[in-house]
């Protein structure tokens, strides 16, 4: 089964700043791997896009992602709409010696194509794909899903064929005749962290947070 | 000048989870400002959305954005093709008692419309709102901007007319029947941070990063 490279199809070539596309599946499966959240578009009958944030999870060369059957974006993404799903994670701010070449440290991926619906005699094993992937170690833990659960749930897959990757990892690239302006220039890095866990407030039980979450990084 | 409410339109009124919809303009001023990153929607011709992360900032009732000339989605944009800007922010992991209640803790803001081209006599002015925005206490070091960045600059303004607001920051939600399994549950907070900054490889000053570095936060 052959997929696409990112950036490799005339709607996934990357025109602005092409020197920051990844070309490589493997950089397209990183950053997909790195993110919890992607923003989702379907576009409505009137032409007008929407764009909505879902938790989502890398299942070899797709995506799952899953959400209510009472949602119209799912319903829609369900019925086959164009869609496009982009994750993007902040690294830094880039400061450089012009307000013009000041920009930001980024990795983002963009994955073009319209869903398919995961069908009912898998999606179970979908859902605790998803649940491995943002709650690692938890799975072990829970009971199984219910029949009212998982016929709530519309879980969708996107395959990663048409897609692109955009990294923003460099230094200022100032104009030469900036240089000798006696300003600081570089990069303030962002990063993002797991806190200490909070238990809920019902908890009937003293139970300390499962060292599984400890293994949780960002 | 009157801006309708967060969610009061037909098209902005939140379905799923109302409980979670924020229907002031102070909440949506707060989400849209503590995001750096917007998600920004165009529909192609042929009805395909794309979904771009692009810099923002808030200018009162309005969002300014701001993209090359070169740009297919910032022409589009300026062409008045209707748009959906979305702002995410990651708060936490919601770990329920079962896979079906696990969720996120998130902020998130959305902005419908089309944009208006901000005219050559004010791109100045709100290039620096942006910087100001994005890079606080930079501006007073930077030499104004060159006639060709303006030039190659577009920037564009979303009236946050049509807004809808939703704040996910409870702790579990778990069926009363879940409550007896002993496991824990709760939240694991998500936090970002700015870190040192990274001098340029071709600062040709021994300058340290300025103080106003230390003012930002996430």
């Amino acid at each position: 089964m052959s997929h696409p490279n990112p950036g490799s199809t005339p709607r996934t070539r990357v025109r602005r700043l092409p020197e920051k596309a990844a070309q490589d599946r493997a950089a397209l499966h990183a950053v997909l791997d790195a993110g919890l959240v992607a923003h989702v578009a379907i576009t409505t009958e009137d032409g007008r896009p929407f764009v909505l944030p879902v938790a989502y999870a890398r299942d070899g060369e797709r995506v799952l992602i899953h959400g209510s059957t009472g949602s119209r974006l799912f319903r829609g993404l369900a019925a086959g709409a164009p869609t496009c799903l982009t994750v993007t994670l902040l690294d830094g701010v880039v400061v450089a010696r012009s307000a013009f070449e000041s920009s930001m440290h980024y990795r983002s991926a963009m994955v073009l194509g319209a869903c398919t619906v995961v069908p009912e005699q898998d999606k179970a094993t979908a859902l605790d794909l998803i649940t491995d992937r943002l709650l690692p170690g938890r799975r072990d833990e829970l009971r199984p899903h219910r029949p009212k659960e998982l016929a709530a749930t519309l879980v969708l897959a996107l395959t990663l064929d048409e897609t692109s990757v955009k990294i923003s990892d460099s230094p200022p690239d100032d104009e030469d005749d900036d240089l000798d302006t006696p300003i600081w220039a570089g990069v303030v890095p962002i990063t993002e962290h797991f806190g200490e866990p909070v238990s809920a407030p019902d908890l009937r039980f003293d139970i300390a947070p499962p060292h599984y979450l400890r293994t949780w990084t960002r």
